[in-house]
């Protein structure tokens, strides 16, 4: 078999066998097949696309191209979730003690990464004295005894992604749909699950920015996902401003918080409480979605998430007074209202702009050596929909230096105003289940 | 300016401008650029191609990547032709002489290369002591002296193009027709002739088998050439079977002989005269076409282009005796005749089979190590349209082994025949100028 000859059939619109694309992504692990090659396959697949069972088989090659996670020792049936990405994403604080609490094992691997604000092991490196460097067996026993843990990923999961990744993306090559799907998902499952429930955001502030990419996007992954024996539902939802009020480390914390003991931040406790019914369901703990909705609900409302997550904080190691009374979490040392210089209803919030605002203060990490501040953030006094009157907050910074001067710049330019009402954007705009 | 942002904008179907293309190709030349971002930039090419001012600016930054050849000293309008490639193409031993014959200079820098005869300069070595190694001052005299000099190609003409198409042989990035335009005219270019005659083969022998595909990569070039200042006119010939009735090196240059001493041949002579009139015309040496090839074609009747050629192999050295009496050219050891065990009319030779009939002869390289055997070829007997009955003799192979079975099998799976007449294929499709 030759690497040419495997480009020039892509190239050619057609569909690659099996042993074709494991020569591929096992030649080009091990660094046989040089990188040219692989850009001008990759390059090729970008323009003719892939077909499902071929999408399939690149996933099923990259997750064998590295170690998997054995999670067989936890009873139960497993399911994991993921999200694209968004500004103001704390779902997975939500979502994992509501499933908990349903009695469904959540074992989940994540990551720090670069971003506006920390990656989910920050935000939880918040609480004083959480350990996210846990053993496989401490992280197992977690799981078992509380069902629900939340760890740095250990291992090698899907060498060959991260290299084709990172080739990807030097080569313009990134926006390919079953490409980024296959990558998503080979790192999924890897990481053991039996079912996955995905999170693909829509909209300015996501990466796919239209509901038809999204759309094809989530399909990629649940078919990937279904086609490996893995049960897999895709949400999408709006990314076209944050999610909730809070962005940051803490205080995105605070907020999750606030809605497992009962709050009503409408958007997050929605998709929330969505995402987590059809975990359960795919888990089997309920047999309708409707049910399980109900269900979890009522776990916001009577303690039993809260509890959940208070079980799975002192499990880790972490100081649960910082999450019984949240003003014990780190404070930043300054709080400046940014206010509206116009009236009118607010029409857009760029996400993408307040992340910025957000790493600006420190929230996030533009280089890998970066410290995160983990006081630091943006609360949001008014969102899409939302009428605004000369001299009101916008947001709220809470900064470490007193003049945030790039941050509130940024700010101005995430608000865009109407002189008409405007209608809060539909926050799920589709469920796919394959 | 960064490279990948290049490839995204090509990618994207965006036109690119002179500094990003002169970017890519001094940066890839020099090494800064990786072929990794070559290569994709390749593919995303391939897929979007180029409008012809990039296809232009292209060829320029790869003929301005290295040394051009400086032709000032030599008197008039110097002529170049270039054939893309076929079977028993001896072309340019009739041409040069013609136009020569017309008082026009052609500089003929030329190659080896690997392939099914040898090339242009093997075909000449078949000539006792003929020399092809010509320092540039020897080179120029000879064209002032007798209008006429082939020899080895030296310098570094075009070194972007040489890896660029390195590149592209193992990416599957080979066809695309800008690409090939762009490689061709970039060594044309650089070789410093004024105008240029291209000779664009069509059909199963030759690199672009349909019209269509011959006519796009004869337009871009003519397009390229006139961008760039040099007249270019492009012929669009047929090869849907071997040119003339002689493949191999001596052989070929016996047909040719043959031909500037009046020979009738029909389609070698009348393509030999088609090229060499365009090639005066755009030298100014005739007003018209016409006239041209009848001048030309007396020129064939009354010994001045076979004295044109001989005045050109005796001052490079060689011996004229072998030319006069073509007898005394290398020969092979066995003539075996290839016997038809069907009958009907000729329909098709396949010329690329033909082709390597005579490389397993020994005619050709298929490695640069390779010895060429200047003796060895293949005689056609039978062209398209003729009618064959059982036991007439197709080829002859002229072999230095008593049984070339494999070349007899390849003869055999050239050739296929029709119960009903055939005719002989068109054989100038067109003639492009700008």
């Amino acid at each position: 078999m030759r690497m040419v000859d495997i480009i020039h059939k892509k190239r050619n619109g057609k569909e690659l066998m099996e042993e074709e694309i494991r020569f591929f992504i096992e030649g080009y692990t091990k660094g046989d097949i040089p990188d040219y090659q692989a850009s001008a396959l990759m390059m090729a697949i970008y323009f003719q696309g892939m077909v499902p069972r071929e999408t399939a088989l690149l996933t099923k090659a990259m997750v064998d191209s590295g170690e998997t996670i054995d999670l067989s020792a936890i009873q139960g049936h497993k399911v994991d979730k993921h999200s694209t990405g968004g500004v103001g994403d704390k779902v997975t604080f939500i979502v994992g003690p509501l499933v908990a609490s349903a009695n469904v094992p959540v074992a989940k691997m994540s990551g720090r990464g670069l971003g506006h604000t920390g990656g989910t092991l920050d935000k939880l490196e918040s609480i004083e004295g959480f350990n996210i460097e846990l053993t496989k067996e401490q992280f197992i026993h977690n799981v078992n005894q509380h069902k629900l843990s939340i760890a740095g990923q250990t291992g090698n999961l899907a060498p060959a992604d991260k290299k084709l990744y990172a080739l990807r993306d030097v080569t313009a090559t990134v926006e390919s749909i079953p490409l980024i799907a296959g990558s998503i998902m080979s790192k999924k499952l890897a990481s053991g699950a039996d079912s996955i429930v995905l999170d693909v955001k829509t909209g300015s502030g996501a990466f796919m920015k239209t509901l038809e990419d999204s759309k094809a996007l989530a399909k990629e992954m649940t078919a990937i996902g279904n086609n490996l024996g893995r049960k897999t539902v895709a949400i999408i939802s709006d990314m076209n401003q944050p999610l909730g009020f809070e962005i940051g480390n803490a205080n995105e914390i605070k907020e999750a918080v606030a809605i497992l003991q009962g709050a009503k931040v409408e958007d997050l406790r929605r998709l929330s409480l969505e995402i987590a019914s059809h975990m359960t369901v795919l888990a089997g703990a309920f047999e309708h979605y409707k049910q399980a909705y109900k269900t979890l609900e009522q776990h916001l409302e009577n303690g039993k998430a809260y509890e959940a997550f208070r079980q799975f904080v002192i499990a880790q190691g972490g100081n649960a007074d910082m999450i019984d009374d949240v003003s014990k979490l780190p404070q930043a040392k300054h709080h400046i209202q940014v206010k509206s210089d116009t009236e009118g209803y607010v029409a857009e919030i760029d996400a993408e702009s307040i992340g910025t605002a957000a790493m600006y203060l420190g929230a996030g990490r533009a280089t890998k050596d970066d410290k995160i501040n983990h006081g630091v953030g943006i609360t949001l006094k008014k969102k899409i929909g939302d009428e605004v009157k000369k001299g009101d907050v916008l947001v709220t910074l809470h900064a470490n230096k007193e003049n945030p001067e790039d941050s509130i710049r940024k700010i101005a330019e995430a608000y865009r105003f109407s002189d008409e009402p405007v209608e809060s954007p539909t926050l799920i705009h589709l469920v796919i289940q394959d």
